[in-house]
């Protein structure tokens, strides 16, 4: 067993890897947008493309993730992000996910996205 | 390795299963009551028999659950979804617990549960 | 694979450990601070030392976080929790690390946190 850490920080990293040996546990931080000024369809795609990068750092993609845990600023906001979420989501590979309505640490946040993956030895 | 949908959706799936060779990682969504004119005693009741429902179809029940997270409308509710969580969970099995008071995806929700559970190969 | 439970009460257990048989996954409820009396620096440090305590129980240690979730009553407090946890966390070993702000269950806490390890079978 070991652990691998992406894109880290004194504070935190932005994806964890355990290595089962036969299977790779993947953890990733709450993604939020960079450009905190886009609307929540634009900080919503925004998030979904670090998540796509991040798991692709671990030779893993969307097809892996095993559950989503989706945090908004405004539950108003629940139908716009899954428009966007609709679109970017694999067809066959959907994960289970949790959607909640929180504060976000920078009021500018609409969406925060974690999400979990699994992937074998050989992807 | 290989991951494993149950009642999957085009937007999310009700429960991922990792299967590691040895063990089983199961993951649900976020549970909510379909009747959600319901008082949270009721939602509560509802919910719980949905995690019930999910962890058979993958071999496993509430005795393997090892995480739960509770997500209340109101905290003022936490007391009366303790009576009912107290009364359904397995004696000697108890999961590892978080709850915290957020918004709902539909004002009406008053609970929601999202639990991680852990089953051998030979449940 | 099996379950351990550590300090099991009836209505959860603080620590559940599953273990894979080269690894074991490690799941802690959410901490909180037992003198909720403390502000929100006090009640950060007293409640990253109940983490430290449980990790010890599995034979772990805060290097083996591989996730972390930190609840905050009031996001305004996001710098000066961050000011303990940075002279808390390993160097080189930070997790993966998702905070928002939610309501707690007692209104004198001031911050949850829970943890999600890993550790090799001999760590």
């Amino acid at each position: 067993m070991d652990i691998t850490r992406y894109e880290m920080g004194p504070r935190f990293s932005e994806m964890t890897v355990v290595d089962l040996g036969n299977a790779k546990l993947i953890y990733l931080a709450g993604q939020v947008a960079q450009n905190s000024s886009l609307d929540v369809s634009g900080q919503t795609r925004e998030v979904l493309q670090y998540v796509d990068h991040l798991l692709a750092q671990a030779g893993a993609n969307k097809t892996h993730i095993v559950q989503a845990r989706i945090y908004l600023a405004s539950t108003g906001d629940y139908a716009v992000m899954n428009a966007i979420w609709d679109d970017w989501v694999a067809p066959g590979h959907t994960p289970a996910r949790t959607t909640v309505g929180t504060r976000l640490v920078n009021l500018d946040y609409k969406v925060e996205i974690e999400v979990t993956a699994a992937v074998g030895k050989i992807a």
